[in-house]
């Protein structure tokens, strides 16, 4: 049965990743044994480790001065850990959707969080321009890319201040200069991996800033110090993860990965604009070359819809409970056929 | 090649696991879509959490006034969380070893943490009395067995205040009330399933206990409040946890299990015990059904120990660095025949 994964994540893997994958759960590297019962401390894992490190390194060209990390649970970790590692007094946030919102809630519990942006005010249907960044805040916050509202940032701001950015939902779907940054997170799940990772890329000078009560295991300190195994990590995710950041430069790396993922988000929006039954929400220039969120206006056609995708295998479509209608996740892994078989069904339905 | 894992965990599954595992990452339940590509929100993995749950509820006798989670993350995660969210004043320890020493230190971040009982003193060779229980304490901790050095509690204080056990390495290696407790918690990675998640039994009336700046993710009630789909969980991790979950019933469930454990202890322990080549450094009421550890005199003994069973695909029987030896880890997954070519081994080394 062929589906067409749409999901917005966990979701869609390349399909030799998932062989491979599944191939080391039975037997790893002619180990005789499971990639899921081989010690975090043997040198068979730390071969894994070390090159998905290298991998994250290279593909986005990573300075020097910075650390890559693999850690335990996702990017709901670090809505905690960003505070209470570098916010020494004031930390400001841009709200651009229900993550920052998330991130900010736990940055309040542990010091003054300024809201200097904020897309609320419209349900999130637009990115609001960053200005006026305090010059005195630890760090400025921003979310790349929204998810569930179908925003993404095309570039970042550029300040004095740390810039700290939660990229989950678009994290090496395109080049980014991680100069630019103080700090990236990321979920594995959306472009990566499996549920149950995430990337961090910290720059060195941020380490020492946590604050004194943090558990040990909530400091990117301790994560760098130990080469991301101060606990048992997530082995089997991290495996699976590094087997995507071949796949992905075998591909040719992220300029080739972003000019598809331009051309499937501009086959599906083309596809959009000029139909007259569906409605595109987001500003133009905001719009998300992740997760394509439409709507219809009609009740009964959006049910009528979602019907008829699952009478063809069209799988995740169904907008989120705070927006509605529908959203297509195109991530790295969808091939352009699924967004094409999307793009015909859309046609098909709008002809009944 | 076969293999006989001894590891410490992440360590042996059963095989039947492993296969079920690995087809789910292929093609799960017949979905055309692989276990990792699935949504957490979706009706897929829902039942395979409701599943686990269910199970782990039915094996260990759960009482209602009990929630059980599955969590991102392993055990560390709960050195921080339980006093977070069960101190409001201060909270009791025993200090058996490394695990119990971590989380003291984890606690010490958040009040007043008494260690009430500590064989440190014999570097954790023995397990120590637990005796003046302070009343007015909000809990006492404890570690049912110590991976590292080789014991294990064969039963429990019984106490007015809420008894809080890292099971890590012997959940569901054996029956226990788990009335008894206020808390259990686990990492998943050596009876249950791969790295990467943590199961919780956690009564009722401690949910609401926590300190107000508890990040959302640290609570415990958030957990339960969101049935553990408050963040993304381990998907894959919760996956394969129900199929052991699922193997262990079918073998008879904990009765059936601690007998084949007794039986794979004690013919191990019995080898040893009779053979003057070895030690067995554990207090003898003490020594861990899980952990096997044991030593020789001789470092180039100790070498040609090591290097005999890596000959023979003996694998993960070094001990830890912070004991020396060998440590044979005889989990629920490891068959008896396994602990039999041990012993063989064990016979032929010492007649050479």
């Amino acid at each position: 049965m062929k589906v067409h994964n749409f999901g917005a994540g966990p979701s869609i893997l390349p399909r030799e990743v998932i062989e491979q994958s599944a191939a080391g759960v039975l037997n790893f590297n002619d180990s005789g044994m499971s990639i899921l019962e081989i010690s975090h401390r043997s040198e068979l894992f730390e071969k894994v480790l070390n090159e998905a490190i290298s991998l994250v390194r290279e593909l986005l060209n990573v300075p020097e001065n910075y650390h890559v990390l693999f850690l335990s649970g996702g990017a709901s970790f670090h809505f905690t850990m960003v505070p209470q590692n570098l916010m020494k007094t004031k930390a400001a946030y841009v709200e651009s959707g229900v993550w920052a919102k998330k991130a900010i809630k736990e940055s309040q519990l542990f010091g003054d969080t300024k809201v200097i942006a904020s897309s609320a005010d419209k349900n999130f249907t637009y990115l609001p321009a960053i200005e006026n960044i305090p010059a005195d805040a630890d760090y400025l916050h921003c979310t790349s890319n929204n998810t569930i509202y179908g925003s993404q940032m095309k570039s970042f701001p550029v300040t004095t201040i740390p810039l700290v950015c939660d990229m989950s939902s678009d994290f090496l779907s395109r080049p980014v200069d991680v100069s630019q940054f103080g700090m990236i997170y990321a979920g594995a799940q959306k472009n990566v991996g499996p549920s149950g990772t995430s990337i961090v890329i910290i720059r060195n000078d941020l380490l020492d800033n946590y604050k004194p009560n943090t558990p040990t295991i909530l400091r990117y300190k301790t994560h760098v110090d130990a080469n991301s195994l101060y606990n048992t990590p997530p082995v089997f995710a991290i495996y699976t993860c590094m087997l995507t950041l071949r796949w992905l430069k075998k591909l040719g790396g992220l300029k080739a990965m972003e000019a598809i993922n331009n051309k499937k988000a501009e086959l599906l929006y083309n596809a959009l604009e000029s139909n007259s039954l569906f409605n595109l929400p987001v500003a133009k220039a905001d719009r998300s070359y992740m997760n394509v969120v439409f709507t219809i206006d009609d009740k009964e056609k959006e049910k009528a819809f979602l019907d008829f995708c699952k009478s063809k295998n069209i799988v995740g479509i169904k907008g989120h409970k705070s927006v509605g209608g529908f959203r297509a996740s195109i991530y790295n892994a969808l091939p352009i056929d699924s967004v094409q078989f999307l793009v015909d069904a859309i046609a098909e339905f709008t002809a009944q």
